[in-house]
């Protein structure tokens, strides 16, 4: 069978020398894709950073007004593409195609692109800053060159390296994108660069705004992330290949944004749990078994008082991961690497409650719960934090109030934590003692909900301090705040007028874009 | 004679088990100074991260009310002790007293802390975002942790790891400050450190607050930077060392922001070469030879056209630094790093039209021009910006338009990048073609203007991409843009308003406050 084309410099074509090829694999089954994919070399990456680079060099002098239409045709062919696109993430992921693919993660998809579209309009992204005292004007502007985009597995929409969150924000924020889709959604990701070929053409974007890689070998991946043409880079997926790119793309003083495992830490409080311990475990074991578990934010600790109350706590949430809905995981390798988290665990003083065994058809783990107690977690915290990336959960048994203290003092970084307390304000001195600690360990604080939904928001921040990710000042969700990333300050001193670009002119180009004009931010014009 | 004291955890102390001792110079005469200071060890190091970790604690629960009292009673008391400390740094430094020292870098470091205080008191650098329709708000808090603070050899107030720009934006952040003193000034730094010892006592603020440290052997720097308990990392120096801290501080996955070497390349276009040529050439000689050229923004290299308005302007640039004035070079290695730079560029093609000597007494150099064909500059490109960090500038001569846009290719990163062009727009079209090329590969970007001067401006932009800084998002100067460099993002969801921080309550609490709302910024209340 032949292999599937890459679409370099706007052209689809043969890999001119694939160093093997992939497929993905039908999760519900366990069985291989029909589809062929080619591995790409040193020769692919090269010529694709120099489309990128050239591109790049357009986009610049292209009206932002076309960014905005290519995002928008992004979405609406995602919409009219719709069937085909959740028929081949259903059959790639095994994520049920309703209402999780059509109804949830497309419309989201969608939502994202046409929210970045709008902030590419309106520029307030570009964050303008005018002291017109000393004629210094600075804003945001691109990086000079294309962004590489590493997607995850498991949102084959959401964050797919082409139409994804990053994807959406490197390109409104100007800069073209070369991504290397997930290998389990090479279909998925032909399917969705296709739709983006389209709005391409359709915007008279340059053909080089976007670029498609399904593989490469670890090596040149390495190599992309650290290459001189490359602007930067985002990756979302496991801690150790981030790591790996990320020590390569530093050396070579090239930004990059990490999206890394999280345990996303939950204190349930003591009075919470009496007031209402039932029903949070219901909340968390739907959490923990959404999307098999699969989620960057998924609960993958909680923290809670031990005695009868916690034991009724267990009770219920074992009962309900036990009646939960198991879906598929991802890859071939998934299973065995929840198993050797779980191992890691009970090596360190975890008992398995229920669950703990792979499961079959295809790829599946059962929904697990194990329980350690608050002074071995203490002892062995790393061991304990390591991600099992399913339907599995850990409760910690504090103690007391001191315990939980010193367990949120043992916390690594995550992208979220929440707080459980109760209604009464019985909870809230320890609450305050647990928040500030909570507090500088997760990009996101909650307080009674779980952590799993991420609303595309302007204040949103799905981000955190490292491990979780490699920078706690980024958020990769969120518009404009995610655009940022993707941008350099760029600085005028004493620049002639004509020479501006618009967003720094006397007049606001756009009538509506946000400057700060000497120190107050204003939708008007510099008043002379 | 006994040793200096370091001030860890609130208190004047003799380093424990110093491991040697080191001692500035008077660059004026190159003698050796009298005081001795310890250069401490891991111990040190150790005491100064734990003290420092509670003081972050403390200070995130500390009123910002008392952060401004301390930043700008730190203003007062350099006002009040003036006399002795531009006395010291004259000595240790070699540079004027009038005007540079009292009239010039010591009100703009007073500024800079008054700007601090500002921006403390008033919050709007915490960028609150308030999405009232999903309840999620966010903004930019402190980082958890003690920031170190490596000062320069150039600025002994300005960007003292005391007091210096780097300094009042991580405490106006909210961050404790440890600080590594430049060996340059070690006199002036433990005056100025005394000044703010007697700050932290009137505002109240935790006694670690800041603490200072002299000197470190290499591998206690590398640790420090990469310490679970560091928060974060800023650096002004050399390339050398710069990278091998952020080389540390990734690996760990420790924030570092560094401004390193920079060539700050001016383009001189023909039409300006014609208008004003001889002008221009004062204007460079005078941006070379100030602060004998140990400016961060010295603008090193020239590119122009050649010919003989060149070989004019050449001449006035000649004769400008050969009566210019010659200062003090910092360090008893100063001269030897030039005499190796500009050897570099020899062996590569440029040649030396005058001086190129260090010169006594003390440590100095003369005032030298070199200038290099434009083929050679592009071939060579990487030896011959080799910065040369004193009161020397090569001037690129290239053959037409197209050669100063191969060279403006040929550029590395910078901090600033400057174009030179005529009044009648016989330039504009070259200017146009340059003008992307140098945006992509600077910070600030000015016109007909020379780079030497930074304005504390909030839309200055002190950074540029690598190697001039590590990130090509951020400044080190202008409020409140490089207070963002020591925060992170804190996203509260659903959290009760009881809980969440004055910044994020319905109420403006300062009244002054610009915060985003629903995507309009705002200095009033959440409307409800």
């Amino acid at each position: 069978m032949t292999l599937q084309p890459i679409w370099i410099a706007g052209r689809w074509q043969a890999e001119p020398s694939p160093e093997g090829d992939i497929q993905s694999y039908n999760p519900r089954t366990g069985e291989t894709l029909e589809a062929r994919f080619p591995i790409s070399g040193e020769a692919t990456v090269q010529a694709a950073l120099l489309a990128g680079s050239e591109a790049a060099e357009k986009l610049r002098a292209t009206d932002p007004e076309r960014i905005a239409v290519f995002l928008e045709r992004c979405a609406d062919n995602l919409e009219s593409r719709a069937d085909s696109l959740v028929e081949s993430a259903h059959l790639e992921t095994g994520l049920p195609i309703e209402p999780r693919l059509r109804n949830v993660e497309l419309p989201r998809t969608v939502g994202q692109l046409r929210q970045a579209a709008a902030a590419a309009r309106e520029r307030s992204f570009s964050e303008p800053r005018i002291d017109t005292k000393n004629d210094i004007r600075s804003m945001r502007g691109p990086l000079g060159g294309p962004v590489a985009v590493f997607g995850p597995n498991n949102f084959p929409f959401a964050f797919n390296a082409v139409m994804g969150g990053d994807f959406a924000a490197a390109i409104a924020g100007g800069n073209p994108v070369i991504a290397k889709a997930h290998p389990g959604q090479l279909t998925t990701t032909r399917l969705l660069a296709e739709a983006a070929a389209e709005a391409i053409e359709h915007s008279g974007l340059p053909a080089a705004t976007v670029q498609l890689i399904y593989a490469l070998p670890a090596e040149e991946g390495l190599d992309l992330v650290a290459h001189p043409r490359i602007a930067a880079t985002a990756f979302t997926g496991s801690r150790r290949a981030g790591l790996a790119l990320k020590a390569s793309a530093d050396r070579a003083g090239k930004p990059i944004y990490l999206e890394l495992s999280a345990v996303n830490p939950l204190f349930i409080l003591p009075g919470a749990l009496r007031e209402r311990g039932a029903a949070i475990a219901k909340e968390l074991s739907a959490s923990c078994t959404m999307g098999a578990g699969q989620f960057c934010t998924k609960p993958g600790i909680s923290i809670l008082p031990e005695g009868p109350t916690a034991d009724a706590f267990i009770a219920e949430l074992k009962a309900g991961l036990e009646a939960g809905p198991s879906g598929a995981l991802f890859g071939p390798g998934s299973a065995a690497n929840i198993s050797e988290s779980l191992a890691s665990w009970v090596s360190h003083g975890a008992t398995v409650l229920t669950g703990g065994q792979p499961k079959g058809p295809g790829f599946g783990f059962q929904n697990t719960l194990a329980s350690v107690s608050g002074s071995r977690f203490v002892e062995h915290s790393k061991a304990l934090q390591t991600e099992a990336f399913g339907p599995v959960h850990l409760v910690v048994l504090a103690t007391g109030a001191e315990q939980m203290t010193a367990i949120a003092n043992a916390l690594h970084g995550s992208l979220t934590g929440a707080i459980y307390s109760d209604r009464q304000g019985e909870d809230e001195l320890l609450a305050r003692m647990i928040e500030p600690r909570l507090r500088q360990r997760v990009g996101r604080l909650l307080n009674d909900k779980m952590p799993t939904g991420v609303a595309v928001s302007p204040a949103m921040n799905h981000g955190g301090p490292f491990p979780s990710t490699g920078h706690p000042g980024f958020t990769a969700v969120g518009i404009p705040a995610s655009i940022a990333r993707f941008t350099a300050l760029y600085c005028y001193d004493q620049v002639r007028p004509e020479r501006l670009p618009p967003e720094l002119g006397d007049q606001n180009p756009t009538g509506r874009m946000w400057r700060s004009i000497d120190g107050a931010w204003s939708q008007g014009d510099v008043s002379r």
